[in-house]
């Protein structure tokens, strides 16, 4: 079968690799869509950087080089290995991909086991991804999508779940106020959390004219942070008394300081965004209106389904966001999103 | 009576002025000692960073220049005014200086009355304070203290009560870890806090000598941040974990920064040093270890209510870092303190 996998720095090799099979309690899943994420591109282009070493073999998982990549992908259950119940051939599905943690870590024993030091994950970590014809993983990993979500939106399942995730952190409630600074993927997604669990006045602010006309195509309220103002839009949205929560998913620049400064008093700003710099922030406001910010990667299991049911009752749109490639334009997908174009890209597996 | 005015900035005299007389439901107490705060220093050389106009009547209060100073105080109750209940003259008690706040503002609608933005407190910005004879106040702000807390203890609650609550925003659990940055009042206070909630293994990172000898004295682990490593003193305390909880009492330099890598994934820092200074942050490393970092400022009057508890169970202990001065000596104490010389100066008011 066809496989994308990662032998190095800037060597990503689309090639024959024998079919797995399922065993004991394993499904082997057709991939159907498979997205490409920040992390497949620092895999590529600065693999240096991660937190692990693929040279020698996963202490877990025993994966190493080549790995094949591609961790947010859904598909159709073809087989499966013995001991599968509930899983039956023919269930399509969205892979959970964090597919082993180590039990004993700091993380582990505090109960953020995807933040497990040892973390193996499939596309990443541990053998297999999404990025290949097939592939094999614990049936438990699988969840099933109901009837009315297609494969394509089962792909986005997972960077779906990471905004859903820096929503729940940021306890907000229903018919409170939220700002989204950055609308990528996980801006986007956190903006439909935030929707969807009844925070209706949400700003989103973004620079990217693209990235700004597509989430306000969907109905968001947005603001171009570097040529408006943007503490003028939170006051003009909450009432001159600073949002509930904000969502940091840009990543970049003043996103935290000016996402601190519109915190109402006992507000909370998830960060969720990856940084190559560092921030400036008051330490003397956030001591004074008793602010908060709080950092946010991962999702659980129940985040991951939570997702699949709010796209079950409909409360997730690709349009403006999500473009489809094809497998052969793998490497340009990779370059496009390196220069900050397009925005998430699925690449169909057949 | 004699009472220290404050008329504009540098300029606090020690005036004649009428002694008070309790309105109904109000007290009046004979203070015994008064201790000087950050906060009285802001007013004496830099009235102008202050967040609110004393040229003026405040809103709720009345206060306006000259204002009485002095909001950490004790003493004894020598008047009741009509219908006052459960406070009889002679009880001895600490003082909650928060007497009003306006119940309509953003923070007291979100429950933090203690951040209002119309707070009227004793000693800033309502009549009368702690650098007087005689005050009088609503009785209800009188906490009484138990037989063996003397007055000089009892001046010292409301700055407790500052670490008190900064170790709750902290929620660090009996039998977990924790640092402190600074050993100042707040970051005494917070060291005295945590002990009391059952957290023994405690870090106090302090660069200044005698203060870091002062609370190195009352049995605490500490470490000097400009000359030591502390994050091997983190490690060490921790098995190389990281702390539960940081509280940044220092309000300068790299704390915060250095308090954040200190923590264990899911860990909290609490920021309640005043900085006049931004800080730098690595918002990846909160994302990625799902850090949190909480302002906190003030405190609850059930969290007076626990410091005085404690004080009653020997829990405190002001060898070291309390000193006494005269009444006639408050100009060389408020310099002093803001040459960096002393700790917590409590004046003698008789
Ligand atoms: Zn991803
Ligand atoms: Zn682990
Ligand atoms: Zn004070
Ligand atoms: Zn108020």
């Amino acid at each position: 079968m066809r496989a994308a996998r990662f032998h190095g720095k800037e060597d990503l090799r689309v090639e024959e690799v024998p079919e797995p099979s399922p065993g004991p309690g394993q499904v082997k899943l057709r991939t159907a869509f498979t997205g490409i994420c920040g992390s497949d591109l620092h895999y590529y282009f600065c693999p240096e950087s991660l937190p692990f070493d693929l040279d020698n073999p996963h202490p877990l998982t025993g994966a190493q080089l080549p790995q094949t990549l591609g961790h947010e992908f859904a598909g159709t259950v073809v087989e499966v290995g013995e001991g599968v119940n509930g899983v039956r051939v023919g269930d399509r599905g969205a892979v959970y991909p964090m597919c082993v943690s180590c039990g004993e870590c700091t993380p582990c024993r505090r109960g953020l086991p995807f933040i497990c030091r040892l973390m193996g994950s499939l596309g990443a970590t541990a053998p297999g991804g999404g990025l290949s014809e097939f592939v094999t993983f614990d049936a438990s990993l699988l969840h099933v999508l109901p009837e009315n979500v297609d494969l394509r939106m089962g792909a986005l399942v997972e960077p779906m779940a990471v905004g859903w995730h820096a929503v729940e952190r940021s306890g907000v409630e229903a018919g409170g106020t939220a700002l989204v600074a950055g609308a990528g993927p996980i801006g986007i997604g956190s903006w439909f959390a935030l929707k969807a669990r009844g925070v209706d006045r949400v700003l989103v602010s973004e620079p990217n004219p693209e990235r700004r006309a597509a989430v306000a195509a969907l109905g968001a309220t947005v603001v171009d942070p570097a040529n408006e103002d943007l503490a003028a839009a939170v006051a003009e949205l909450t009432d001159g008394e600073g949002v509930d929560a904000a969502v940091d998913a840009a990543g970049a620049g003043a996103a935290v300081s000016s996402a601190v400064a519109g915190l109402v008093p006992g507000g909370r700003l998830v960060v969720a965004g990856f940084y190559e710099q560092p921030a400036e922030i008051q330490p003397t406001h956030l001591m004074m209106a008793e602010t908060e910010i709080v950092g946010a990667v991962g999702y659980s299991a129940e985040e991951f389904d939570a997702v699949i049911t709010a796209m079950g009752r409909g409360q997730y749109d690709t349009t403006g966001w999500v473009q489809e490639m094809a497998f052969d334009e793998l490497h340009d997908a990779l370059h496009s999103l390196r220069n900050g174009v397009g925005n998430k890209i699925l690449i169909r597996n057949s």
